[in-house]
């Protein structure tokens, strides 16, 4: 079988992060804000479209990625999506908010200007901070 | 018991079809896009804070009104979302899509520019079609 291929364009948007038991964690390159994207390793283009066991256990993973936005990097709001008009591989948006960042009230997408970039030792903090909390694990066989 | 009372700009936005056991179902009042919004009579905001059994069940509900939109309306794409920054009350998208479409491929949210209303036949239609196909109920005692 050939190794699961994540989207061009979520590779040339992310950073990879690793993977849950379903879901490969990219973390949007735009440091503004907390923006974590899920690429799970399935058929179906949509999430809705996931038979009902499969589509649990993805939300099961957008909500240890939710939560860990909440209490370890302390944002009070989370933005979820499943849009995927240009990438349509099946990919979930997980984005921490708060009243008064750089985009509030409006959602990132396509209203996002501002931009940094993550140092490396961002990257290998939050790396880190998600091997721990949400039991990610690293993946050598992706082609990312 | 004070009844469950829709969001005041949720109100303003939308014409109220019916419930699910969990979620109010509403339709955007824009006809340009098949828009539905779900308001589930839960007390999180953020859908993916909501305990395991109740997100499940919130799911299953915005799964039904996809399956709607694709085999009813004839949408080959789902555009989902919980956003929540403008209304704290939890409520979630759920937009028909197509290649070429009005606001193709931009979200909705914050890019559909253009409008049309529905017409009263329209919304009958609509409306007597999700009772059949997704056993939504009227409710005579919610505040809207």
């Amino acid at each position: 079988m050939e190794p699961f291929k994540i989207h061009r364009q979520l590779q040339l948007d992310s950073h990879y992060l690793g993977k849950f038991p379903i879901s490969h964690i990219l973390l949007h390159k735009n440091a503004i804000l907390p923006w974590f994207i899920l690429v799970p390793e399935i058929a179906a283009g949509d999430l809705l479209d996931l038979q009902e066991d499969a589509r649990h256990a993805v939300m099961q993973e957008a909500a240890a990625v939710a939560e860990f936005i909440k209490k370890v990097l302390g944002y009070p709001k989370i933005n979820f999506a499943a849009i995927g008009n240009v990438v349509p591989q099946a990919h979930l948006h997980i984005v921490g908010r708060r009243p008064g960042d750089a985009c509030w009230p409006a959602p990132v997408w396509g209203h996002l200007s501002v931009t940094r970039e993550y140092s490396t030792a961002e990257l290998r903090d939050m790396n880190a901070a998600l091997a721990r909390d949400c039991a990610i694990r690293p993946v050598s066989g992706v082609q990312f």
